[in-house]
Order: structure tokens, then C-alpha cells, then sequence
């Protein structure tokens, strides 16, 4: 991902250890509880107090943790925001969660899980599950010359060629929005930017993992279908339930793949 | 702000004993360096190392910290990102250094301050000082119910009549979004929610304030009218300097007025 002129030496020193061991710890980065419950369930994870998480005391954010196989296996929600009691989406809340996560947790590989929308002229369905190539932002333009770039904020996903491969998933780049629709504005970028899946929390996301040099990938699973002739919000809860299962069958095949392995086998 | 249901006693305390000591420590979260740079040369602070914020080694984060009378002052701006070169500007890089400015310095009041648009209608000029009255976000439609109020994130800034009054400030609700322009969509839920004033961090920052329990104000300046005639980014770059120095003088005003009270003085 991007060059950063100043990270310390030791910071480049466990980077290039990183790829020759066996991954040992995982984080999940998953914005509904509701999404994240399969996984919770499937890996028999308990809830452990968030205060583990930097600055996490009193805060909304739940952790589960557990071990699968040779991993030890976290997954962070940013919980319920307190005035509306509902999950607390989008870019800003994921990205406080990942931060914390990083660097509390000092995971191998993130993995940002959960639901999209996604274009079926691009040839999407509802309840497939996506690798994301790499990431852009679609509502954050700034018409000045480079904050323009830095406005779209395209960075790649680890790479993982095997598990693509392996696991037979299929793979686009993934537009990020603070909404859950989608504005003609958000439309242009999206098409401009040719992305194929769009979500809520990915790019931002990606931005902290950049930031703090952690490979991530994003696993999502479609809800919806935006060029389809359902209203986003309806086909979105419709699916929710269903998707979330195709969602954690992919996301149990993923770590049964990455147990034993290191970063570059991946 | 907003009740959480599970904050720990000391913190409640730490907030019980606040209002009547004198405030001592004063945190300005400044997303770009020309916004920050006159206040840092006017209170004479230095630049310190970012590694003293939690998480904050290695990253392109800037602190600077001076005393001025009894004020312990930080400035901190989340710096160049690294790929583009440009000021880390938007939600998501001042939510995380709100995050670790407030973990790291415990502050007895937040300041975001910085440029914004304002709507001529509302009475509004280039190089007006408001203070905003609360914020709220514009690009975060979520059409499902609460979801849409958690997208707006309606939040009060910290009430600060004396200060208001003292200074000649103008007062204003502030909404927040990551693009710099303003489309269709963003302009119906801006006039909606009765806004004044349009930046692209203040919302988010709220939130941190409000998810730690840190009271924050608003200082932002014009530097653009958004109803006026000429494109925003053109307005926004050839006003930037004059207005940031409107932003530095009252800024020191405030900081002035601050010196010396306790929260329940302002």
C-alpha cells in the first residue's frame, strides 16, 4: 500500500518477517452485530470486555474472541450507538474500531466482513460472496487537484490469489459511502471508479489499515442489487438473514484456508 | 450529549468535578496545516513528537504544544497523507486523532477549528467566525427508521453562552459531510436540517467528544458562500489565507476568554 516516509525501523523490521510465519492472530472487522452473530456462533467465540481494546472503556464497541484450529480469532463490532440504539455503520465508527483493534490486538491479517450492494450488470447476485481487489471512496470529492485523489482514497486489498482461487469467490473492486443508498453523485463516481460492489465501511477501513501497515481483505456478501428493481433499504432487510449465512460459510472457509499458512501463501 | 448506558464511575466523576476547576488543558483537532499554522505561531507552540498520542508512531499525524497564561494548548492535524502529499482532510483522519488526542492529553475541552462554507441566505459573509450552536451529518442517508436519525448524528456543541456573547461570535448549526462540494442530496438534508454552516469534519469529531465524554466547540470560518456565484474550490483556495487569520484572531480570543474559567463559566 502507499509509502509512509517515517515508520520506524522496527516497524519495517516485523513487515518483512510477517509473510515467512504461520498467521496466528485474525480480527474480524464486522459493522452489524447482526453480521457478525454466524461467525460468533460457527467459531463458538465469547464476548470479551472491549476495555481490552485501546481506549475502548465504556464505549459501545463489543469484542469476541476465541481460537479456531492454530488462530486466535477476534471479531470487533462498533455495537450500538447510545442515542438511536442502533449498529453503529459507516466509515467513521469502523475506522475508530480498526484503529484500536491494530493496536491492541496487533493482528497478521484484518479481515473487514459483511454485507453490499452490488451492480448485476457487472454480473452480481444476490447471496454471492466477494473478495474486494481494492477499495475506493465514492462520496468524498474534493475538485482540487490531488485531494481529488486523495478524495477517491483507491487502495488495493492484500493480495490473495490462492484463497481467491481455492475458494472460488468472486472478485471486484468495492466502492465506500456513508449512505446507505445511492445519490447520482455517489452513481458516477461508483461507475467512473468501475467498482462492482459498494458498501459502508471498506475503503475507510482499508485507510486505517494503510495507515498502520496491516494486510487487509474484505469479504462481502451481497444483499442487494443496485441497478435491480427492489428499493435498496427493502431488498436490504429482506436479505440480511440469508446473506449474513452465505457470508459466514465463506468467512469459516477463509480461516479453515489461512490456518497453517503465512501471509505469502495466502 | 447523548446518555450511555455503561460509562464507569470514575468517569462520571472526572465529569462531576469538571465545571468548577479551572480549565487547564485545551486540544484544537485542525485538519489542515494552513488552518493551524497561524495559531501555532501565535501562541508560540512547538512541534512535538506524534509517537506521545496513543498509536500515533510512525504516522503522518502532527502535535504541537505550547503554554499560554495558564493553558496547557495542543494543535493537532492528522498531516499529509502519504500518497497524495495533500492535508488529511475529511471525517475519518480527524476522527482517529480526536480519538488519541483525547486518550493520550485529557483535555478539558476539545476545539475544532478550522474554514467552512456558509449559506449568504442565513446571513452569512466571507471571513465570519461562527461558532456552531450543534452538528449534524449530510451524507449519511440511511432510510431505515432510527438508522436515518443515527446518519444525521444530531449532537450539541458544548454550550458556551458567556463566551458567545463576549466574542460578537455568530452562531449557527454546522453540517458535516467528506466532499467539499455540495450535491443535490447533500443540499436537500442541509436545508432540511436547517444548517448554516458546511465543513467536512465537524460531525465526526462530535461523535469522538461525544463517545469519550469530552466537551468540544466549533470555531470555523468562511471562506466560501455556498449560495453565492462562484465554484466553491476556486472560493474555498483564493480565500484561504485571509480567512485563516480571521480563524487565528479569534481563536486567541477564545483561548483569552477560556483562560483563567471552568467549564460552567463559558
Amino acid at each position: 500500500m502507499g509509502p509512509h516516509g517515517d515508520e520506524s525501523s522496527d516497524i519495517e523490521k516485523s513487515e518483512e518477517s510477517r509473510p515467512s510465519r504461520p498467521i496466528s492472530t485474525v480480527v474480524f472487522v464486522i459493522a452489524m452485530q447482526a453480521e457478525a452473530q454466524p461467525l460468533v456462533n460457527k467459531f463458538g467465540l465469547s464476548e470479551t470486555i472491549s476495555d481490552s481494546l485501546v481506549g475502548g472503556k465504556g464505549l459501545p464497541w463489543v469484542l469476541y474472541q476465541g481460537f479456531h484450529k492454530d488462530l486466535h480469532i477476534y471479531v470487533v463490532c462498533p455495537g450500538k450507538d447510545p442515542a438511536s440504539g442502533v449498529d453503529s455503520v459507516g466509515t467513521v465508527p469502523s475506522s475508530l474500531v480498526t484503529f484500536a483493534s491494530i493496536q491492541a490486538l496487533k493482528p497478521d491479517l484484518l479481515i473487514n466482513a459483511g454485507t453490499c450492494g452490488a451492480f448485476k450488470v457487472k454480473g452480481a447476485n444476490i447471496g454471492d460472496v466477494f473478495l474486494a481487489s481494492d477499495v475506493v471512496f465514492h462520496d468524498r470529492r474534493i475538485p482540487i487537484p490531488m485531494f481529488d485523489l486523495y478524495g477517491v482514497g483507491l487502495r488495493p486489498a492484500f493480495s490473495t490469489p490462492n484463497l481467491l482461487k481455492e475458494l472460488s469467490l468472486k472478485i471486484g473492486r468495492l466502492s465506500t459511502g456513508d449512505s446507505l443508498d445511492m445519490s447520482t453523485q455517489d452513481e458516477t463516481l461508483i461507475i467512473a471508479n468501475d467498482a462492482t460492489i459498494k458498501d459502508m465501511e471498506g475503503a475507510a477501513v482499508a485507510y486505517v489499515a494503510d495507515l498502520l501497515k496491516v494486510p487487509v481483505i474484505f469479504l462481502k456478501a451481497v444483499t442487494d442489487l443496485i441497478d435491480g428493481d427492489k428499493p435498496t433499504a427493502e431488498e436490504f432487510l429482506q436479505n440480511l438473514a440469508l446473506v449474513t449465512s452465505a457470508l459466514e460459510e465463506n468467512a469459516t472457509n477463509v480461516i479453515n484456508f489461512i490456518n497453517g499458512k503465512s501471509l505469502s501463501d495466502l
